[in-house]
């Protein structure tokens, strides 16, 4: 999944007329803002990510930056939460219909936690472990990114969490596409990660309906 | 599982006597100095370890420190590899006979990732995605831990590499520890982690050897 872009977002509400209202202008500096900071994050890491290098590679004066974001923490918290947000309603679309196809929507899942926007939240996570001003904010971030990914998840691969053990199920799911996200921070582990998704794929119905598919009859 | 000591070690190499000989001292500094780098890394990160801060922790001196490790990436990528070492074989050590009980093997294997040799490798990782120096050689050092917990695993785990799909089964529920690791550096995730490692302790056997336990039938 590549980078979600400003561009990609529906305008709805912008009246109509040539020029771009003024408030309009400010929702899309704020977005060109989010992006910038999220791919900066993950090129470069917490130490080498300021509100200075995210204006400029904005296009963005600081002062404006500062508008928008007061603190080093406001911008870099809230452009992972962007991202996150974006990156589930991407995912909706991926399946209008609910995502009949649990091998695609494994795919798409795992391909989430690939991107950029895993780089960039694993560099937050991680400095925030050391940050006594960055970690409650990023906790309680993870918390709720990780709730509304679940949700999608559940929703997606059609799994029914009033069944027993299924909430858990689909949470180690989700923990393992985090464990390949992680697999990937240094080398390219794409090989090997289609190997294990598509392995795990012919394993989801049996998981999550207690019923064995063709793959877990054969491989006895 | 807590810190691997040096004293938990076996010397049956030592010589009788009542002398430590020079061999064995320089053999125990250089454990303290390892020992020190990985609480170092797990505490502070990448960015508050430096070779000095590691010497006065293992209450060495720095001179010896560098006698040891010419560099700062030699002392932090061997503290990696040797605490990873010394933890497969704690695993082999639980089990000595090859870990008949998959759940409790599954537990083990988890706990690795939430202890503070996973927090310090965390760091190392993320800082070689953006250090030069760094990356090739936690790369190749990730490489080789991998395999060898692999081996492990497979071995605990009683799974049969042979049979088509359970090489990428056994992959998958190792990224699914370290996913489970990451949802652990931030806030205390115990709760979580128990019913997820729960849930899936109980698909085991359907998933290693393609028949239904229990918990699968009756999860319906």
């Amino acid at each position: 999944m590549g980078a979600v872009t400003a561009a990609d977002r529906p305008s709805g509400d912008r009246p109509p007329g040539d020029r771009v209202p003024k408030q309009d202008r400010s929702r899309a500096t704020r977005q060109r803002l989010l992006e910038a900071a999220v791919a900066c994050l993950a090129e470069h890491g917490w130490a080498g990510s300021t509100v200075s290098v995210v204006a400029e590679r904005a296009g963005v004066s600081r002062g404006a930056a500062q508008h928008h974001f007061p603190t080093r923490e406001d911008l870099f918290t809230a452009a992972v939460e962007y991202v996150a947000e974006e990156r589930c309603l991407a995912l909706r679309a991926l399946f209008p219909d609910g995502g009949a196809d649990r091998r695609a929507v494994l795919t798409a899942l795992v391909d989430v936690y690939t991107g950029p926007l895993f780089r960039a939240a694993l560099h937050l996570w991680v400095a925030a472990s050391n940050e006594e001003q960055l970690g409650p904010r990023v906790a309680e971030l993870e918390g709720r990114v990780g709730r509304e990914t679940h949700r999608v998840a559940l929703e997606l691969l059609g799994a029914d969490e009033s069944v027993p053990g299924v909430r858990e199920t689909v949470q180690g799911l989700l923990d393992m596409a985090r464990g390949l996200g992680l697999a990937n921070l240094l080398t390219d582990d794409t090989g090997r990660r289609e190997r294990v998704v598509t392995q795990w794929a012919g394993l989801l119905d049996v998981l999550l309906d207690g019923r064995p598919d063709r793959r877990a009859t054969t491989s006895r």
